[in-house]
């Protein structure tokens, strides 16, 4: 008999990665580009390709999927998929028919929270909220042992915990989203905004030699003293620590994971949020709960995937 | 053999409410004043005799207590008790050693949640949020049919998230909290300060006339178009209907039931409810949840604490 194994994907605006879990244990992660295949139908065949390249000969008992924006919970289909700029696509449906095994399909950031509960941080925390910072902000939320998804699979959207009414317009359409205040591409939009305004920072130098502005430019500025670059990330990392109060009030977690791009920021992303919380938090919610990065770096989602993929058939 | 019932007890800042369920059926809610009865010993021996006489002769199998504050999930005890100004009073073992019976206890608006999960509009929902609307502002979240209680008991402070940090203090110690912005006596607060300010509203003759100054007061200013008492109300609604949305994102809800004495003011309270999920709440998010009034008027914590009681037995 062939040897089984399950496969997981997160399925990312600018990568796709895969890994298998064969004889519990977990194989190297293989990844692909997604960007400039923007046909769903492109994208699904090259994950379908990767899916059996990863599975190495072994049987396939089932795939799990993470990807971005709202995953129906029964169907698997993505509807407003972020980045990805899908709508309505019946993921789970289409694989099924490219790979003939069940597949599951869940959000990217609450497939990661699944990832720190089996591989990261949490393993074995039954009640924890874990933070995906990137270009968006999104979160999963474990409660009782279990992933909180509520009625229709769409529970964890941080992001979008509006903290400041007048505040910037989100892409969500509301103002002063969390992700508005503090997410990577707020983080690019003030900085951008600071160039264009002509105001004294390193910024200017990265903008005329066309290096890309990205957050790790801004955050590297804000290291080396510039005070523009200073006072753009501390204004979002305030906004980070108040979101992540409100959220450790409302749900008394004993951990909060901060992963993502962002989190790569380290030291000074971690004071910010521990002070917030010290700060906002109620006195037995700041005193049970501990902050702490995510150790996973970017594998947190497709490690996730994989585990989604082993608890389907255990079910 | 005596007839075996479970006593439940709803300990406010005003009054102490119980109820016998016996045979599947509820009893008639007795009370007594908690007021002017500051020791807590007093009032401990008064709720003992309170059950021994809702119990009327039958076997008493378990009490449940809903109180306000902080309850600890394991011993009991009640730390941080806001309008009874409590501190650390062991209320389960304290009842226990007066009454020889098994005890529970559980925190107000949890309670109220669970007593809309066994009589109420949320009876056989999963995933629900239960706002316990009155002097200050306390919430209840169910999950996948279970109550989020967090590590440590604590989930549900809604009434504390942060949405406005410039905003006016609470009595938490921070700034802006949704309680320090539409609670009771939050609006009780804007009232009089409306009235030191010399401004021209029906309200100066009711303090004039040295009729008490409530919230009920208020909003009917503000339902005969004064316009002060309209601007304090709205003002007030607007903040809930946020920090409501904010919640329904996170948590994904079916059901947001409204319940509490601010409940009382009825439609122009789940209007503004409504609107706000429907402005800031996310596509999926705001088409699957409804907003209710809870029809349970300040029954839902005897009611969720009987409940609590007879869970007990069966666990």
């Amino acid at each position: 008999m062939r040897k089984l194994c399950y496969v997981g994907i997160d399925l990312g605006g600018t990568t796709v990665k895969a890994v298998r879990l064969a004889d519990d244990e977990v194989g190297v992660v293989e990844r692909i580009p997604t960007l400039g295949r923007e046909s769903p139908g492109r994208i699904l065949d090259d994950i379908a390709h990767l899916v059996t390249k990863v599975a190495a000969g072994a049987s396939i008992a089932s795939v799990g999927i993470a990807m971005p924006g709202l995953v129906d919970p029964v169907t698997g289909s993505n509807s407003f998929a972020g980045n990805l700029r899908w709508r309505d696509v019946a993921v789970r449906e289409e694989l099924e028919k490219r790979l003939k095994v069940p597949v599951v399909a869940e959000n990217d950031a609450n497939a990661a929270a699944l990832g720190e509960h089996s591989h990261g941080l949490t393993v074995g925390v039954s009640d924890f909220l874990f933070l995906s910072l990137g270009t968006g902000i999104g979160g999963g939320v474990f409660a009782g042992g279990h992933l909180l998804s509520g009625c229709r699979g769409a529970a964890g959207e941080i992001g979008h915990m509006i903290l400041s009414p007048q505040g910037p317009r989100c892409s969500c359409g509301s103002n002063g989203c969390l992700e508005a205040l503090a997410g990577g591409w707020a983080i690019i939009r003030d900085a951008q905004a600071a160039i264009k305004q002509g105001q004294e920072t390193v910024l200017n130098r990265l903008a005329a030699c066309g290096e890309p502005l990205d957050v790790k430019a801004v955050a590297e500025a804000a290291r080396s003293n510039d005070a523009v670059a200073r006072e753009i990330i501390c204004r979002a990392l305030f906004w980070l620590g108040l979101g992540v109060a409100n959220a450790v009030n409302l749900l008394n977690p004993s951990l909060v994971v901060l992963g993502g791009g962002l989190s790569l920021m380290g030291d000074p992303l971690l004071e910010a949020v521990r002070d917030a919380v010290a700060t906002y938090g109620m006195p037995t919610q700041r005193e049970s709960v501990r902050i702490e990065l995510s150790q996973l770096k970017d594998y947190a989602g497709v490690l996730g995937a994989v585990e989604l993929a082993r608890r389907s058939q255990i079910i």
